[in-house]
């Protein structure tokens, strides 16, 4: 699911969806008395409706809600606090899941706008396809809010490589990190009223119009924009390291020998590469390229360094490390520069943009004992 | 010796001096075809004055410098292409050698601009101390030269070590890389109309009042908005490596846990880094951090590690590999985050601002035989 958004963000992002099933599980128990979760819990109970299922003999008033307590479960399939977005698939998928419980009469955009409070991105994970993020004039952001421009068919030709670069904690949480560029970057302030406005009407018309070019274009200079300001914070915000930095080089590079866009590339808050291919072959080209630049270690299993939609591996024509050593030079590239980074990358994810949340009603997929309401026995 | 400047390099650059030499030692015949070259000279050739020296009975009109050919040779000690403007002191160096052969009446300033054409910094390279480079109003830069602020008496407390952080040819050069700004950046022109003149006037206040946390702040800020207008660029130019991350990164730490600015960054069209210390005590203990966390490789000599003012590492208690083994863990630092960087940093380099060009009297260090008009011999 790609967005456009904030002069917080780049106006460009691929954002995990929630599981597409309402409760799932973990093994930790996390306390939602901090405010982020507090928020979105207030507002939701405060739209609370009734609900009657004669089936199964429930019949829950509105004002009952209140009192009412609930187990929830939660799983991610996303690495946590790396910079991809996970906390907004968690926060998505809570809102969603508890509105459907309590019947809220909302509609998705509605919905957005309460998840927003637990995690800003949160809001665009509401939606599959293209979703663009409001930001509305309220100074308590009621208005702030996503809407989806249009749903995950629109341009299905689209295919997401991830290399996720470094799955350690990161330094500054993207939330204090976007404080301090509001409190001490002179060069924001531009990016908000001068570069932003104008970039989210040419991708909206990049996106109606399958006009990969400037959906390329738009995304790498935004994401890069993105980054500049988190250097211009005081103290600077380096969310990109060295390995960041090769696979941009790599990308322009690949692009500028094409003579346009094949490739785009944009870096949320973390050193991972979100990389979207203009059509299949493309990422398959691209699926050679990174594994030639970054082959796995030794010790890595290739069924464990290429997630997601493993097809793509195959029409690489790559079964096994034998094939990642066969890799030719990209033409692109001179020998000089051609050294090779095993382990720099941790993993790749081979993905595509996908529908937003979804509430399954197949009892045995979900996490919690329908009969208990505790978690089940894994 | 600093200076302050163009929106397309950091307000603050720390650049190499002339050698104390008008002509010194090379064993490469280069071309002085190329533009800049040329340049330089045509400028300076229409400028020529008589030349009478009754001791030597030589005897030049004015006329006569347009027919003759010169022999140049010149010496290098600071690191070629790798960000730290030793073209700038090669180009200053060359016109001022030039001008005092060639018995020109200019000042220093006229003569700045004329270094300006060959390379930009070199305008700043014809003075000590703190120089600011006045960008001028004319379109053909005539009026684009360098005045002395103070001279390198006036803040003598400030101790400079520079960590060499990697020698190789950097990708872009500083002059492709300013076009390419200048052509692409959306924030550049922000930063040229509203942000760098107002830290011009506040670092010449810094600088005369010897206010070394104005100094610091703006010296870092500048330096780190410098680096977001490169990475704006596209496509993005990184000149700062992980290892430049790192260094910012403790320094930073380092200040705000006193308090207030112990030490300033900056960093040119490269990954090194310029570090500017508020005193020689001060130095003494970045010395002592920089060599915990960067100690040299098993085969590196510290002799060769640390370069130029040696009697800081003798201050900070350093006579071999053991005492930068037994170096303790500086307090602002938690264990997490003490790894060491081992070979990371090629070499350091501790100085002071200094003085400008200087035309030696004595033969016996010239680089070219006085007698014969030929490199000496080495």
């Amino acid at each position: 699911m790609i967005a456009s958004a904030s002069p917080l963000i780049p106006i460009t992002s691929v954002l995990p969806q929630p599981l597409p099933s309402v409760l799932a599980l973990t093994k930790i128990e996390i306390s939602l008395g901090g405010g982020r979760y507090q928020n979105c819990l207030k507002e939701i109970r405060s739209r609370a409706c009734d609900v009657e299922d004669t089936e199964k003999g429930i019949k829950i008033e509105k004002k009952d809600w209140q009192k009412l307590h609930l187990h929830i479960a939660s799983f991610n399939n996303f690495p946590t606090a790396a910079g991809l977005a996970s906390s907004a698939a968690g926060f998505a998928c809570l809102v969603f899941s508890l509105a459907k419980l309590m019947n809220l009469k909302e509609n998705q955009s509605q919905l957005s706008a309460i998840a927003r409070q637990g995690s800003g991105s949160a809001c665009r994970s509401l939606f599959g396809g293209f979703v663009k993020w409001i930001l509305g004039k309220e100074g308590n952001g009621s208005d702030s809010l996503a809407v989806q421009l249009v749903d995950e068919e629109h341009w299905n030709d689209l295919v997401i490589i991830i290399a996720v670069v470094s799955s350690r904690q990161k330094e500054t949480s993207s939330t204090t990190g976007m404080r301090e560029s509001v409190e001490t970057s002179l060069l924001l302030q531009h990016r908000a009223k001068e570069v932003v406005p104008k970039r989210i009407v040419q991708m909206e018309e990049a996106i109606q119009n399958h006009d990969f070019s400037s959906f390329a274009q738009l995304t790498c200079a935004d994401s890069n924009q993105f980054h500049a300001v988190c250097l211009d914070t005081s103290p600077p915000i380096f969310y990109m390291n060295d390995t960041s930095h090769r696979i941009i080089s790599y990308v322009e590079r690949w692009n500028r020998s094409v003579g346009s866009p094949q490739v785009a590339y944009t870096f949320d808050a973390g050193p991972n590469a979100v990389l979207i291919a203009r059509n299949r072959k493309i990422a398959t080209e691209l699926l050679q390229r990174l594994l030639f630049f970054f082959p796995p270690n030794s010790e890595t299993d290739l069924n464990s360094y290429v997630l997601g939609d493993k097809s793509i591996l195959r029409d690489a024509g790559i079964d096994g490390m034998k094939d990642i050593e066969a890799l030719p030079l990209p033409p692109e590239i001179n020998n000089i520069s051609a050294q090779k980074y095993s382990g720099d990358v941790n993993y790749f994810i081979c993905t595509r943009p996908g529908g937003g949340p979804v509430l399954l009603s197949d009892d045995s997929k979900a996490l919690l004992n329908p009969k208990s309401g505790l978690p089940k026995e894994a």
